[in-house]
């Protein structure tokens, strides 16, 4: 085993601190990496607060990391000491199941497991994330990332990049298509970004006007203020897809009514509580309510290599490692444009 | 105006009774039939007892329509005297929209004229429906009916069968499918039938243990009672497609969980409440919950033509007019295998 350094979360009510833990030496297929920028998801705070249950503890979070290759495993092939490299949600799968075979790890159908607040594949030993200076990961899990990039920027797109990125392919959004994104946050801007690369015609939805610059300035053709009947009112039947990003309960219905004739609004956020849903929003108009998460392997790499060669990252701010509680706290205020990245050189 | 008899509702609370009203005289482009047989839909007894609100009285319910053409406008093309003919849940449309001019009149985006307890295109004449002697309707939204099928049993095509035919086309629901229908009533017989006959393996997921025989006559592969939780295990992430024909409440989620990777649970249903929908059971496995109704008129022919030349017919049970009391209190308990329908003789 190797000494390493994070910052842990030791229970769900105790402020993250640093923490020392061992991870594996590399094995042939792994690939060991020091962790230069980890970014900062909202899924770290639910997890460290235990709000979705069944939390692991001490926790150390982190699922948007990026790094540059210290040493490689006897049987690796697609990296070599010196590279950059990523790693998003998922460190590994069973491999073998249809998904798996499919490239949609992430739906494992034997569990794959998490980055962090997980097990490795021996359902015992738990995984620990990218807030910390290094990781061991099979190269399989390991993405490429380009040189050209702002690294800091590119850690994001490793969760809210692949968060918008699959969807968005995967329904095969492009040149056409009246796009709405509900939620200008980490997923939605990138989720702006995506589709008006991709050649839509992006709307953001949002409860606040301020952020209006701000869309536009990403992407957006045109921002409506979700609080504002008048304003509602001109998008009644209007788009072809929904990127839904609100992780806050709100309701369905009102986003089904801005659809179209087979219009999909599309969920990557996941609301606390359940929310009402009534079935004549979906059967007049043949429409539907989807979910989508983060991505596979192949598609990761694939939007990766999207990213460099469109010069798409994050907009981020870079934080201190001592700053994470003050982070998580503007977080929840949705008081970030729109990352916050841990630089781990503070760690 | 044409004289016509018909059996009507005065109002949400008075039982069904004998009704004179008048249709218009055949236009250029009308088609006149008398009415053989009609079909009792659930939404009748919905709209009769304003249960949707809205209603209009007098209201002659009936939208599963049978019968023999008498006379034709000097335009009409597609019928003549002597000819069957059949008329679904619509009587017109737009016809210039987007979706009319893809043959999606359902999906009307200035409103389609339903069949009754709407009003015409003019938006101020009231429809009357099949609870009565003959109709008059544009021949663009008369159906041929085949001479070789029970005329009696091809009535419920018209709306439960075009209302699970439907969807089932529309996702490409066939063989390598594993498709689940949910309630074994009029529209849900229909769905085993044509999921069935499209080569899909077909599950009756119901709550009456006794159905089982008649769903595997029906065509079904397979019966899952949904109270028992042990059987309930075996389908867990186990079909592509449900085709949820249920218009009581009832819990998603847990129907959601029966769903594959990238599963499509349609209602075609509509309970008059709304349900909770947990994001969880849609985000993992890339699922949707999907709405559908009804189908456009020529998809409505194309299903027509695939019973006459598959011999797919509805189950029925021929009732008298004065009966139709009894049939809605017995409908409401499920108890019909599978549609009532009017002998119109004895109106």
């Amino acid at each position: 085993m190797i000494a390493a350094k994070g910052y842990a979360a030791q229970d769900p009510k105790t402020p993250l601190g640093p923490f020392n833990f061992d991870r594996r030496e590399p094995g042939p297929h792994d690939v060991q990496f020091d962790i230069l920028y980890c970014g900062v998801c909202h899924s770290d705070l639910h997890q460290v607060r235990d709000e979705w249950g069944g939390s692991i503890f001490p926790m150390v979070p982190g699922h948007e990391i990026v790094g540059r290759v210290t040493a490689v495993g006897s049987e690796v092939s697609k990296f070599k000491v010196g590279d950059l490299a990523g790693v998003g949600c998922l460190v590994d799968s069973c491999r073998h199941c249809e998904n798996c075979s499919d490239g949609l790890e992430q739906y494992c159908l034997n569990g794959h497991s998490q980055t962090y607040n997980g097990t490795e594949q021996d359902h015992k030993t738990p995984t620990y994330g990218g807030y910390s200076n290094f990781i061991v990961v099979d190269e399989a899990f390991v993405l490429h990332v380009d040189e050209r990039l702002d690294l800091a920027a590119v850690a994001p797109l490793l969760c809210a990049g692949i968060t918008t990125y699959s969807p968005l392919r995967h329904w095969k959004v492009g040149e056409g298509h009246k796009v709405a994104v509900l939620g200008l946050g980490g997923l939605g801007h990138m989720a702006v970004k995506f589709a008006a690369s991709f050649g839509a015609e992006v709307t953001v939805l949002s409860t606040s006007p301020g952020k209006e610059d701000d869309a536009k300035r990403l992407g957006a053709h045109k921002f409506v203020v979700t609080k504002d009947p008048e304003q509602l009112k001109g998008v009644q039947g209007y788009f072809d897809f929904i990127i839904d990003s609100v992780s806050a309960s709100h309701d369905y219905n009102m986003y089904l009514g801005m659809l179209k004739t087979d219009g999909v609004h599309i969920c990557v956020g996941a609301p606390p509580t359940p929310s009402q849903i009534v079935a004549f929003s979906l059967i007049p108009g043949r429409k539907s309510l989807a979910g989508s998460m983060i991505g596979g392997l192949p598609e990761t790499q694939e939007m990766l290599d999207y990213c460099a060669e469109h010069n798409i990252t994050s907009d981020i701010e870079l934080i201190d490692m001592k700053d994470i509680e003050t982070a998580y706290e503007r977080m929840l205020k949705g008081d970030v444009r729109y990352r916050f990245v841990i630089d781990m050189k503070t760690l």
